[in-house]
């Protein structure tokens, strides 16, 4: 094979059962591209060992197959960070009051929170989406007002959320993608804030996963031991209040113990696996909400990234119920986006290198002998 | 403690056995500074819950402690790409002709190398030395060309250096770490290209380590399972030609079966510690100059940072004999620094975390309950 790629120009690889040997120009023009096929021998191309660059090789052929281009771009790049407060809250699972919620957003919106570091770093956008947080805010550039209710009400007393109250929640995280779309984004991240949340995604992933409540539960934002114990109580009860066990359907689990951010969030994957644009997930709250909307739809793996794996016990529970490597394992446990946006430049890497080495033909190098 | 950051500028953290209850400003000037301490206390005050930030939490407080400021900077970053020929090539261990090391410099020096895409993405330049490569080259503003000799001679036969060859190699590194100072380098990289190397680097990991040459030879750049057999019964007879074992100095193994390269990379690591700049290291050949240097003063860990860790089985086996725990574990294999490069990224993030967020003082955010 002496010049993969135009080769491959000339007569693109097919996927399905033709038994057609070949196939003219003017066929190949509507017949599906086989964009991993078309991937590895342009990454087998470029001045390096073939394979040599390992996850960074995986990351950049998932995005040509989720893109569909020879070379895709990774300049516009934004995290959505859904903010949302919590009723569970009341029972006193978390280390930290329940206004820290709205006071971040407002610490996001003046540029101060790690999700903002990290962002500069790698060149994103930050929006925070307000779902449902407990408080009113001016109006900010980058703050969307989606507020479908002050919260969500206590789960451990009953349903977190109505069924419309949900879907509407579903529904901001669509619509959000759509405009993602139209909006050109190469890369997605989402993020999220919201005291109390942890809660909301131990009792997902016990629901999603059957497992028992204190394999999936850690301490968030840092409880004591003894608070832990609680909160895994609280988690028990709210599973057994809501009537909730492996069977349940992942809508009902959404509704009666998630979020209105995570319901947001699980809404962007669904829609961002049908608007082919590649997501980053984050911590264990966003994975939550993946691992809801890879119930519902599973071909929502393919547009996927894992940033990262977190300290929460629960993460590394549902990142393999999806099925999914983590790109980076930091010991981090904060949240608000900040594992997949540092992940983000490993992608960029990744799309980068695709787009811009040298091939050995181009610069001249010797290939293996 | 109200405010942390303002009590611990009055009255520095001081170290030492010190019976003094405090210290008056004046006589703080003189005492060295816990910078550790600082640290923890500044990190601490950042909005996000202590510690949340695992692994970025460690590196912002080693910076700080290496460079013995406040707010160091990160902006001037530097790989170094030092190159060279084995005379072991002859031997027929590598999976490409050597013709390879001269045609990747000119490829480096062309911007098309995986090394130069992401250090434009993570804002680092990188300079090309030349230690020993059997070429000439033209002038080039990121070429430093401090050739000893064209290439080592074949260690399977006798020595690849003569002593004062690897000590000419071994101030190269040392003066360009001199130079980095001087140029107010924040963060330097060190990655290396030279087809033949990691024969060199796995003969240097069985010395140290006085582990079975089998434990810790890998395929390289890709040779098949039977010329990785050739290549171990290679090492094996260098190891013997040479007569190195476990209670050789690190200046014979570094001469005797190292790199021109190898011996560079030794001396710019030992001189970074005494110049105070953080260095990050790359994959398996690096890391066994970094070894060496251990070997030779153990207080360079305290400015090396291990930037991945790669699928060359030696590579674990060196961190380890080091102590170094590597931030990324991306499945690469490719050298050139590229490893160490993508790295700098999440350093990077790392320190601006720790100068550029708000405190919970400063974005009136609620501390823990």
């Amino acid at each position: 094979m002496e010049n993969p790629l135009t080769d491959l120009t000339e007569r693109p690889l097919v996927v399905g059962t033709s038994s057609e040997p070949a196939l003219s120009k003017e066929s190949a023009v509507h017949a599906p591209r086989d964009w991993q096929a078309f991937a590895k021998v342009k990454l087998d191309s470029l001045t390096k060992p073939p394979g040599s660059l390992g996850r960074l090789e995986e990351i950049a052929a998932k995005i040509v197959s989720i893109r569909e281009r020879e070379s895709p771009g990774c300049a516009n790049k934004v995290v959505y960070v859904f903010a949302a407060d919590h009723g569970v809250t009341e029972e006193g699972v978390s280390a930290y009051p329940k206004a820290v919620t709205q006071q971040m957003v407002r610490n996001f919106l003046a540029n101060g929170a790690a999700i903002n570091v990290f962002s500069r770093c790698a060149r994103v956008e930050v929006i925070v989406v307000d779902v449902g947080v407990a408080a009113d805010f001016d109006c900010h550039p980058n703050l969307v007002d989606k507020k479908i209710r002050r919260g969500t009400r206590n789960m451990a007393i009953g349903p977190a959320m109505t069924e419309s109250e949900a879907s509407a929640a579903v529904g901001v995280g669509r619509m959000l993608a759509q405009e993602a779309r139209l909006q050109h984004r190469d890369l997605i991240a989402v993020g999220e804030m919201g005291i109390g949340n942890t809660t909301a995604a131990a009792a997902i992933t016990a629901a999603l996963s059957g497992k028992a409540v204190a394999e999936v539960t850690g301490s968030g934002t840092g409880v004591s031991p003894g608070a832990l114990i609680h909160k895994r109580q609280v988690i028990e009860r709210a599973l057994s209040v809501n009537g909730l066990n492996k069977n349940s359907s992942p809508h009902h689990v959404l509704q009666k113990v998630g979020g209105l951010e995570i319901a947001a969030m699980t809404g962007m994957v669904l829609e961002a696996q049908e608007q082919r644009v590649p997501v980053v997930i984050d911590g264990f709250i966003s994975t939550a909400a993946a691992a809801l909307a890879y119930a519902i739809e599973p071909k929502v793996r393919d547009i996927l990234f894992a940033g990262h794996v977190s300290e929460e016990p629960g993460h590394r529970v549902l990142l393999d119920c999806i099925g999914l490597d983590p790109i980076l394992n930091l010991g981090m446990r904060l949240g608000e986006g900040t594992g997949a946006v540092l992940s983000m430049m490993v992608v960029e890497a990744a799309i980068r290198m695709l787009n811009e080495m040298a091939t050995f033909s181009s610069a001249g190098v010797s290939g293996a002998l």
